[in-house]
């Protein structure tokens, strides 16, 4: 988490002078979000979230997160809204960076999720799925199902991040390709929705963010995605019944999964787990041991990996 | 800059209970202050900046920085107000660390001021100085003159940032040591006022923040340390008389200095732009070079101290 670039006062207040929200009163570097720089922006009209987009963002894909924002936002979706200009432009530049004003929302992200705001979580990401099921926008899932070999080609050595891995990463990879389902229901989902990206006040959701990874796949995967950073303990060893079930009550209060869907929850849950490992060890591997980047470590989710390949695996998905 | 420690939202909301603050609204890490944690803390009763230290600053040191900003919010100086809990408590344990909510202030820190900005910062000072010249607290100037020799014998090799700079500060350190004044005014002086630390809104200063190099030292020292770091180009290779002879006005409508400050201020200068030299090349060599924190260039304060060193330094201080 970092602020990388910074934006000069003047060059702030122009900006700000663009939209109808009043006069800069306060902006400060924000640690959220880890390839952007973000700012909180105070200004006489109320409070803003500044995003400068760096690399890792394409300049091509912003007009895809734009309009997903704006489609969610209008269909009553708890996510932040983004401001446009006078001139109806949501897009901007300053120092050097495409930039987005965006609506602040109030509420924390969690660290130890109780099972009432689990399901409070599923319920928003099942809300979210229904606004998107007829939304005509689409971007394809780098992160995705066909994308795993690259990504854990590219990796890097990954015994060196645990001894045998790149093995267990064979086999899944290969068994995930022999048994990945094809025809199940699909649309834009968020495709990241860790606690890290919800806020919430008590049980309630105030806000879904960070949708920078938002992208065309399974919506059946969306949920096994929040199932797998909502439910587990932190070294991903022990998945919480309790949890997890309040988690797929929320979800099916929105959203009516069919059997095939339900029936390929533990897969594509192995699927979400794969993903994550391999990003994981990706940064492990590339990240400089004395950088002041929080590595994160893989392991954890080898271990839920390891989980949903068990027999029983399925009733870690009853409501 | 960056946030090292994460804050649970459970014992947060353990933390602000001890307040009469209201309950959390939002805590979003910031970017602000480089060795501490500091937290944008917003809660049904205000905002609130919640500061968690780190290893840099010193527990012991915490009850003179909590009783200087309390002497300096009574005096009605522009510096953000220590929150006291009902038990009348301002310094608490969070996360492990020793941790401080603090009034938040509006504004912005500026980078390139302009001559009516520097007038206000330089009055700013001023009229601090004025609330410390009879305050009874006192701290050891880690960072000041008796301690720049150690400082630079354990900065490491100078040669590797710049070749020749080991035989400079050493001729520097040699001349300082031989015209060093004694007996000016002192009292504690900020010691660290880069445009960095002081919150503006126009040419309004609404803060003077970062206290934590506060300590016992001259007056003119701290006069000093503001000038160079207000009134330099970007490279440190030219002094803006505007912006200079601004600050100056500013700050001599709070305080008069002597005849005997006024004629110590290049060589005090010279001394603060070694301080800073010093420092950053201590951090430049000790940085890992794929580290994500900012290493400072120490050569603008090479070219700073050069600069002071000429004929004509003591023109640089005419209000």
């Amino acid at each position: 988490m970092a602020v990388y670039t910074h934006v000069d006062p003047d060059e702030l207040a122009a900006l700000v002078a663009r939209y109808d929200i009043g006069t800069v009163v306060s902006c400060k570097g924000i640690a959220e979000g880890v390839e952007n720089s973000n700012y909180l922006l105070e200004t006489t009209g109320g409070r803003f979230i500044l995003t400068l987009y760096e690399k890792r963002v394409k300049a091509d894909d912003l007009p895809f997160f734009v309009a997903l924002l704006d489609h969610l936002a209008r269909a009553g979706c708890a996510v932040p809204a983004m401001i446009h200009d006078r001139e109806g432009a949501a897009i901007q530049r300053i120092a050097g960076r495409s930039a987005c004003v965006i609506q602040f929302l109030p509420g924390i992200s969690l660290t130890h999720p109780t099972p009432g705001q689990c399901a409070a979580a599923g319920g928003a990401l099942g809300a979210m799925h229904r606004a998107l099921a007829g939304y005509s926008g689409a971007r394809d899932n780098s992160m995705g199902h066909h994308h795993w070999r690259a990504i854990a080609a590219g990796a890097g050595d990954l015994d060196s991040v645990l001894p045998g891995l790149q093995a267990e990463v064979d086999t899944e990879l290969d068994w995930l390709d022999a048994h990945w389902p094809a025809g199940l229901p699909r649309h834009v989902i968020h495709a990241d929705l860790f606690p890290d990206n919800v806020l919430m006040l008590g049980e309630t959701v105030t806000g879904l963010i960070d949708f920078y990874f938002a992208a065309t796949d399974f919506r059946a995967y969306d949920v096994a995605i929040t199932h797998a950073s909502w439910c587990f303990s932190d070294d991903g060893k022990r998945c919480d019944q309790g949890r997890a079930s309040a988690l797929m009550r929320g979800y099916l209060g929105e959203v009516a999964l069919s059997d095939a869907e339900i029936a390929a929850l533990p897969l594509l849950a192995r699927g979400a787990s794969l993903r994550f490992l391999l990003t994981r060890a990706h940064d492990w591997i590339h990240t400089p041991a004395g950088a002041l980047v929080t590595r994160k470590d893989p392991s954890p989710f080898l271990e839920r990996l390891r989980r949903y390949r068990a027999d029983d695996a399925a009733a870690l998905f009853a409501a």
